[in-house]
């Protein structure tokens, strides 16, 4: 009897501290329009010759195949969007079988104290759904860019620098365990103090123009 | 002397009830990151086959190369732009001597209550800028899509419907006056209480993935 009362307690408190582990962070938190925005995904055609760039505002907000003047290119960001986002609306982009997949996630997730772990299951699970629903997608993982707290609006994003870190240094194990291209764009964005370099943001969290270019750079190698 | 007297206070009074009147509403307001965007798009090459859709949120929500098949067609939207903001940043649009122009602006003017005569002669002034600047591109003028006030979601747009009427009236004027297309929208997207058909949005302002799907087979035909 005495077993059964200590069991009971056992079992409630896993339950209650379960809940409470989950309340930290809402897994479940999607943006404003994200059902809307993914309808409009799944309303346009698909082509094999699809090359998705798939991600959160940071890959929304330019337009990739102006920047890139790469007709096939295929904007799939969403603004706010994490790992837990990308894998409810995986099968939108494998469903056309797309030539290629550059996928840049895990910020929001930082910003929302995800931990580092749960970040990189999603990013496993994602990788391992595009390769079984997908197999002839050529797949590139880019690194998470840095971020700059000397600005102030985005303050839930900075000073997780060792977060950013840890996770980009996994995801290079990944993509040699998964055998993927890995475009390390991190190193390329840091000024002298380690930080996104100002020449590149304004607010320390996305890009202006001169970011996006830099980043055309990079992945012109990658498009031929 | 009572002659310069009566002058003066009649100048003053001008003067005040003019500022007075400009501060009603006010056009020099931009939407965030509203040169941030207008940035990216200088930092695009242009192209004398480019298609541009050019206007506010309703254009911008959406990739225009997909919905259409278009590889040409470029987005020129900005959520939140006024006929204000099209005279100021057209010079980025007409440098490129573009192929054609669908325009599509106004209701956030009319939302920031501008009167429709400031409204149509900013219309003027948009057409004539690029019939001067880039003569060979073919002008679309596209009617102000109607709203829909059983929403709630937008007051500032909502219940001023006999504006948008009035403006559609003399954008048919203009088109015809400066042999422009005309592209009357407005109707196609009314239900039997005329107001914006709950079909094509999710809260009476912006279009949904069916919104935009009716709108591409209402531009096809000016697209081969």
């Amino acid at each position: 009897m005495k077993h059964c009362i200590f069991l009971s307690f056992f079992f409630l408190f896993c339950f209650i501290s379960n809940n409470a582990q989950e309340k930290e962070f809402d897994t479940t938190y999607r943006p404003t329009n994200y059902a809307l925005k993914v309808e409009k995904f799944r309303s346009f055609p698909n082509s094999k010759e699809d090359i998705i760039f798939l991600g959160n505002s940071i890959t929304e907000y330019i337009h990739w195949n102006e920047l890139l003047q790469l007709p096939q290119a295929r904007n799939r960001g969403i603004s706010g969007d994490t790992t837990f986002g990308i894998l409810e609306r995986l099968d939108e982009v494998t469903e056309g079988q797309p030539a290629k997949i550059f996928l840049l996630i895990g910020i929001n997730d930082i910003s929302r104290n995800f931990p580092d772990k749960l970040i990189l299951r999603n990013y496993r699970k994602i990788i391992e759904r595009i390769k079984t629903d997908s197999p002839e997608t050529e797949i590139y993982v880019q690194t998470i860019l840095p971020v700059n707290n000397t600005f102030t609006k985005y303050k839930n994003h900075y000073n997780k620098d060792e977060h950013i870190l840890h996770i980009n240094k996994e995801l290079k194990l990944l993509a040699e365990e998964y055998n993927l291209n890995l475009i390390d764009l991190h190193p390329y964005f840091l000024d002298d103090t380690k930080r996104l370099d100002s020449a590149y943001t304004e607010e320390g969290l996305h890009l202006n123009a001169a970011g996006y270019q830099h980043w055309a750079k990079i992945l012109k190698p990658c498009l031929n």
